[in-house]
């Protein structure tokens, strides 16, 4: 495993590109927009015109991109990554999407002699620069401990969580247990604007015990103060909880309050206002 | 202040007694059931026949009962409190009530030329055992310094929220993010059992990051294990969730996550599961 074809080099895939570079991994890359790319290539990645230009030769191929469909294309379309990677390379796709469409991807893949393993991530930009995100893998494990070398120069905290599509059902899991603690700050800061408190006080008494969370903690005081500046992109959200809806639909789970959080973040999105952070659900509550 | 009174006994008052005992003040105590006073009176405690008589010629007076129809009594009721508390005296009640009720015994206590706090906690029969509780206050804030040395011996993080009934304020924001922390960690393990992961790798996978949060961490390992035995009983949440809704609603606040969490909390004490702990929310998820 030395060189890497790495698919995606936005806001998260330059500190990852990076942090492989300086792992010794060879790495192309491809992006859309070839000026975002050009930070990583100064560093010594090379540049290639396609995704599939970018998984040709290589020991393992790596995708960051935008939405299921953006994945869908650079797989599947024509001259993409699964017609051009070589026999034995390890696919990584590291986009937040559908857990069905990990299991289609790993099924292709394994027709054609590859490996494939969904690997989302959350960690956010800084975890990405830093090398420190959480990895959540789901695929073959022979081909999990095959890749541990990429993962360990992305990332910190790296699971093997299951068979195919359960790096992504892990991500959705994620994205459900946080629009909880999102809509809890939101619903308790907005209280207690109505009731007259303090809520900058009230915050700094409540974040510390039971009612405590990274989103009370981090995203409350952005609530507070007005401060709607993304983190995370309230489009992106919603991106990744119509993914936990549709799954979750499916498997017959109840997820009455992610659906509600998901009305909630698709109401600001038809305001125009998708890029702004996930904090800004507290506008659908003032 | 060297006398205080203390009304109610129970799991939380035993640790704040002795708490109060060990700081040098002089405690006098009832409890509805004498035999839930016996440790404290061991201690050193005095045993008072009812409610008035305990806060009969006392510095000050503490309560921390059941229900606000049980604060409604021991204040309002015939000898009670507001009848045979000295002028002068400092009234405490740290029982989780409605803010409506703490504003109602504020103005009592004023005609009566006595002080009223609001000071409900948080932080269990742990907290009240190791006297690290917080303590959330509401009333004058002069009254509020006047009594910090008996606060100073129950808690840790005690913080003047603002005038009467902004404790209790502040405890119902505390219950609602609470909820939403909650009610996001059930939605993530249920929808992960559902989905076929292993439910504990995905959780330690989680709750490092964003998604992270002290439901989820101390909670969701109950839920995955089938551990109902409460550190927080159902009962008593749905009480406290009531005051939030009551007084949301008033307010004209959108607690639509907390009275969804509220209702699956009823439905549990419907079906005789009220002394389970609030982690049983699991159970209206699967």
């Amino acid at each position: 495993m030395k060189s890497v074809g790495f698919v995606g080099v936005g806001v998260m895939g330059a500190g990852m590109v990076k942090n492989l570079l300086q792992a010794g991994f060879h790495v192309s890359v491809y992006n859309r927009t070839r000026e975002k790319a050009e930070g990583v290539l100064a560093l010594g990645a090379r540049w290639c015109e396609s995704p599939g230009d970018c998984a040709e030769g290589k020991d393992a191929v790596v995708t960051i991109v935008g939405y299921p469909a953006d994945v869908e294309g650079i797989y599947f379309g024509p001259g993409g990554i699964l017609d051009r990677a070589k026999k034995g390379a390890a696919l990584i796709d590291m986009t937040t999407t559908s857990p069905a469409q990990a299991q289609r991807i790993h099924r292709a893949a394994a027709e054609r002699g590859m490996d494939f393993l969904d690997a989302p991530v959350s960690g956010g930009q800084g975890g990405a620069a830093a090398g420190t995100l959480a990895i959540m893998v789901g695929g073959d494990k022979a081909a999990f401990d095959r890749c541990m070398p990429i993962f360990s120069a992305m990332g910190k905290n790296i699971v093997y969580e299951g068979p195919p599509g359960a790096g992504q059902h892990t991500k959705a899991a994620n994205q459900i247990a946080l629009s909880g603690a999102l809509c809890g700050a939101a619903e308790a800061i907005s209280y207690a604007i109505r009731a007259g408190l303090d809520p900058e006080r009230m915050l700094a008494t409540i974040m510390t015990g039971a009612a405590g969370s990274w989103q009370l903690s981090n995203q409350g005081p952005r609530m507070i103060s007005g401060d709607d500046s993304p983190v995370f992109y309230t489009k992106h959200f919603i991106k990744d909880l119509k993914i936990a809806m549709d799954e979750g639909t499916a498997l017959g789970a109840d997820l009455s309050m992610t659906s509600m959080v998901l009305g909630r973040m698709e109401r600001l999105a038809q305001e125009g206002k998708g890029d702004l952070g996930t904090q800004a659900i507290i506008h659908t509550y003032l």
